[in-house]
């Protein structure tokens, strides 16, 4: 998906919000913004993808900023609210794999919840579970799934994790003959999980974790080690979260891969030609 | 005011906003966008003023838009919705000179009120006129316009004029001996008012109808016409509606400028030491 016309503000939102969390100190917000204004142009372009030059203009920031990592709090009170939401759901709900995977895109709205109360989250995502998929595309899913040898699954925001954990339990279980490869940043950018945060959540009982290769939203194979590279290769389903993994990977047309996610903004709502907030299981 | 850090979002949202509001084709609003991303570097500096800068922005996306008035449509609705708000007001409260003056500031708000139920905005501004003002030097201003042979009045917003209006009547009664001016933009910018919008609204029935001489926002003396800035300069007494007005003259540091407004952004709040949302009377 290359840039809309909302992906400007956006932008810059983010890079604010980067230097809010950053720092205190408002002349160095305001330095940040102003090498900001100089460097955008750079990154938002007629092939820009939002998710890839976002994320060189954010690791920019970083640096301007130093600060390596300006989520660093916001993500720990994710992954502990989300944890915790997950224990207290797995006691409430009978979970099969299907609503297994409707928790695991619903766990994307907890990157906005933070600092809400567990039990109005707990209470939204039940809500979500009674939405239908705007595109369903499940069946197929699960039917690949048995099938396939090799399953890639890409990791979106730190929160969500705990419930891609529940989800990746479900298949680890109904289909066995699995190997199943967990990928995450290589390092922090924005809210997004890292490996370290995978292994604090325990991901490595249901995977083999590995790195995307780079700090990039959306794993970007140009961006990407060989590591990585290879696996996506071998993959016979690629599960991939989140509007980032959509932004970067709907460019390679490739039916491995099936796209969980909520359309939270307007411009990937547009691309995909759904209503804005819509959750979907989508193979392109 | 230079900028502060948050200008720099602020500017990109109302850019897109105005593209938005220029035009229907997304194609249109992302040439735009893509434009705004390669300009924006050099209207946000460190020595930028926010309202001249953004105003200079804002022309070149016209031009790119192809559409000389985006704000029309919004502007003309402002209006006759204040326009009725005040009449309303009128026959249902009591307005002495220091209520007009309150009226005045609180019909700042309007621009935020297109497509509200007019009697809301009506509870809204009699629930600020029951607000004390942050900082209240009207007493001063009151006496000053007691001295003065002429007084320049530097309007705002389309809407928030008719306020104006009602605020300069109660003057000129009080103050028989001030010759009055009354200056609006050149041509259209965002939803400030121009001449013509003055002229719509009746304000040659209280005092002489001036351009400042350019479209830019805040009246800045750089970009004004001979007639402007002698008038300015005759004047006793200047009275400066709003956050542009703000942004600009304050850096004249001239005593004989009261400003009026409601210190909407936390930029403005900042730079005057008061709590963002604060109705003021100052003068610097």
């Amino acid at each position: 998906m290359k840039v809309h016309y909302e992906c400007l503000s956006c932008m810059i939102t983010q890079a604010q919000k980067a230097s809010e969390l950053a720092t205190k100190d408002i002349k160095k917000r305001r330095e940040a913004m102003l090498n900001v204004a100089q460097l955008v142009g750079k990154y938002y372009r007629e092939e820009s993808i939002p998710a890839i030059d976002a994320s060189l203009l954010f690791l920019e920031i970083y640096k301007l900023l130093n600060n390596d990592d300006p989520f660093k709090n916001y993500k720990e009170v994710s992954n502990s609210l989300a944890k915790r939401v997950v224990e207290d759901l797995k006691m409430t709900l009978h979970i099969d794999l299907k609503t297994a995977l409707k928790l695991a895109i619903a766990g994307n709205l907890i990157d906005f919840a933070v600092g809400y109360d567990p039990q109005k989250i707990e209470g939204d995502i039940i809500s979500l579970l009674n939405e239908n998929l705007y595109i369903d595309h499940s069946d197929e899913l699960f039917s690949a799934l048995n099938n396939a040898s090799v399953l890639l699954y890409l990791t979106d925001n730190c929160g969500e994790i705990y419930f891609d954990k529940l989800f990746l339990e479900k298949i680890k279980k109904e289909y066995p003959q699995l190997e199943i490869y967990i990928a995450a940043k290589d390092g922090a950018i924005i809210n997004d999980a890292t490996i370290e945060d995978l292994k604090e959540a325990g991901l490595q009982e249901v995977g083999k974790l590995i790195s995307t290769g780079s700090r990039i939203v959306g794993a970007p194979l140009e961006y990407a080690n060989e590591e990585f590279k290879r696996i996506f290769e071998r993959a016979d389903v690629v599960i991939a979260k989140g509007q980032g993994n959509f932004e970067v990977l709907s460019e390679l047309k490739d039916d491995r891969i099936f796209f969980l996610l909520k359309a939270k903004c307007a411009p990937v709502a547009r691309e995909l030609n759904v209503p804005q907030g819509s959750m979907l299981c989508t193979r392109l």
